[in-house]
């Protein structure tokens, strides 16, 4: 049995194949299947207004609460294609289900690729058929067959107490939405069920995946979805399961944050002194989308000015004349004016810490982590579907 | 008398001069004086809680709603200054008011540049007395002397039926608010009050530099402001004021797009078929933030699929399914899916029109005026005070 991903915990096979939708001919097609006893499933999606065919057909499987595969492509989201990528998204769920001996409505769908093409059905059937035929303890190759723009595959195990929680993920939060959807996929064989599974899942998207915001776009696509099998019979509490799935999903945001195309900084904004945790987040969110904040980073300038011009605009409480901020530590701006050496502090490594107050003398607290914006992201973003 | 620009208009007199805050050594201070006999006056300042001391001190003098003068400078924004920030502005406004016979509370204070240094105020004060002895026709200099990252000098003149209005502009839409704020001064010898001179600035910069949104970052320091001398003795009707002043607003905003810096294409986003304008703007505004949007501009790339993605997470209603997307006037979008020929758009040249039809059948309508996101952009904006 694999010592991580997916197929790590009890109860679960998985298979990767060539279909043939990637131009480079690299996989692009997995199913992970859930051979129970049980199939709990929980899942959180994208708040995009326009999400993908398969984001629709995949809501209304984990709506009913029982899962037993999900089949995932890349190459092609399946996105921006009306009717006919409903019913392809649906072929993709029945021949899947076919294959194991499922009903569709236990099948998910899960597409990440290009928007706005339509799938290519015959090669993602023939994909479908190849894989269902090897499935396995292969969760390595399903997590490199829904690789996009990555540059290397994520996988994590967390151990509980005589239950283990794998998983796979890919994508760069959205630095490239339009081949880098965010997609992960959790697998436990504790014994629990969907309403436990998806009371964790959204405590722990809140906290990691809601938190990373390299451009503050959000994906047609994006979904993290859950499966259970209850194969090792055990039931852990409902905190326990809480700290397994935020732990995964943690170490999965921090290797979409490292992965992110064009990075060469990793950015922590953290925002304290608010009145609430909601406005702090609101506050943490403007400064780390803020290109010029994201540009500065990029050049290793500790230009403290941009921070405050940035947070100025949050829809925040603040007091104006009181705002103090450190980078990496260090104070460079105390009651909304410079700190001595402010303009000296070496930035130059790869990781940044900013921690902003607001000066309201509140408790509101909160964390994002995004990238700078380098050379390569406007390289690798602008050279994509030409 | 000018042909163009701050004193081509009947009663204003400028001046500028070689202060010394700026590195280069380049004209870095000016005046602007309305001789009369009126002085009516009205501004429209930034809306970020974190603003500059001049910005303050502006405040409280066009609140008055009589001024004598404005005072500029460039190379330093006099911003997160603090309490000495407030006192230097306060001394700016007093030594231009004695230079030209005025009350301090007379005088507005406008400053660009680097955010969070202190201003060299024994320069400053040169500054003022030099420019103060040589006041006349010299609004070309004026508006050279408030040039910060900016090209070219921005300057423009709108005729009405007897009378006039002047103006300078600097800026370049916050693409390097450290150096570069928005500052805009207009003049007329129109005879209005300040009421109605405050009414056409409103109605003015709701549609023009409102619109403008480069990086959706916003200054510490904007400032637009308007002087009438009413030396014409002519009165125009508010309506012919109004249009007036969005010309010229509308010219300077031009300017400011297609100067903006690491720019090589002026994008136009037009958002139709919202419930109502508001609802179009924030559609828009948040097509034109989006760096996946951007950098695709850059790269001459039709990828409608992008602005679906970013407009899906608009603060407004759509028809997610009946979106429509025009670039240049040639369908790539139709019912939210791809039209023939989409990916085949030419958009290789320096004008990009989008056209996004949210579906809703309402009549909302707004656009916004952004650039592409450059290789250059991410250099000037990473390069700066390092």
């Amino acid at each position: 049995m694999s010592t991580i991903g997916v197929t790590a915990p009890q109860g679960f096979s998985a298979a990767a194949a060539k279909a043939g939708i990637k131009p480079s001919g690299k996989t692009d097609l997995a199913v992970v299947v859930n051979d129970g006893p049980d199939s709990a499933a929980a899942a959180v999606f994208t708040r995009n207004k326009v999400f993908a065919a398969p984001v629709k057909v995949s809501r209304a499987a984990v709506a009913a609460g029982q899962l037993r595969a999900i089949v995932f492509n890349s190459g092609n989201a399946n996105a921006c294609t009306g009717e006919q990528g409903l019913q392809d998204a649906q072929t993709m769920q029945r021949l899947t289900a076919e294959g194991i001996g499922a009903e569709p409505a236990q099948v998910a769908v899960c597409s990440t690729g290009i928007i706005g093409d339509q799938l290519p059905m015959q090669k993602v059937a023939g994909g479908i058929a190849d894989v269902v035929q090897c499935l396995g303890d292969h969760g390595a190759d399903a997590a490199s067959a829904i690789m996009t723009t990555d540059t290397i595959a994520k996988e994590v195990l967390v151990k509980g107490d005589g239950w283990t929680l794998g998983g796979m993920g890919k994508g760069a939060g959205m630095m490239a939405p339009s081949l880098a959807t965010m997609l992960v996929c959790l697998t436990t064989d504790a014994k629990v069920d969907s309403n436990a599974l998806q009371t964790a899942l959204e405590r722990a998207t809140a906290t990691t995946f809601d938190t990373l915001d390299i451009d503050g776009s959000t994906s047609t696509n994006d979904t993290v979805i859950a499966m259970a099998s209850g194969a090792s019979g055990v039931s852990p509490e409902q905190e326990e399961l809480d700290a397994a799935v935020r732990e995964a999903c943690a170490e999965l945001a921090a290797m979409m944050q490292s992965d992110a195309e064009g990075v060469t900084k990793r950015v922590t904004i953290t925002v304290e002194g608010a009145v609430d945790n909601m406005q702090a987040l609101n506050a943490a969110r403007t400064i780390g989308r803020d290109n010029l904040v994201k540009t500065a980073m990029f050049g290793s300038d500790p230009n403290w000015g941009r921070v405050l011009a940035a947070v100025g605009m949050a829809d925040a409480e603040m007091d104006a004349e009181d705002i103090s901020v450190t980078f990496n530590g260090q104070t460079v701006c105390e009651h909304s004016t410079g700190a001595p050496g402010a303009r000296e502090v070496d930035l130059s490594g790869a990781d940044i810490d900013v921690v902003v107050d607001l000066g309201t003398g509140g408790a509101g607290r909160a964390m994002v982590r995004t990238t700078d914006l380098s050379h390569s992201y406007v390289e690798i973003n602008s050279a994509y579907t030409s």
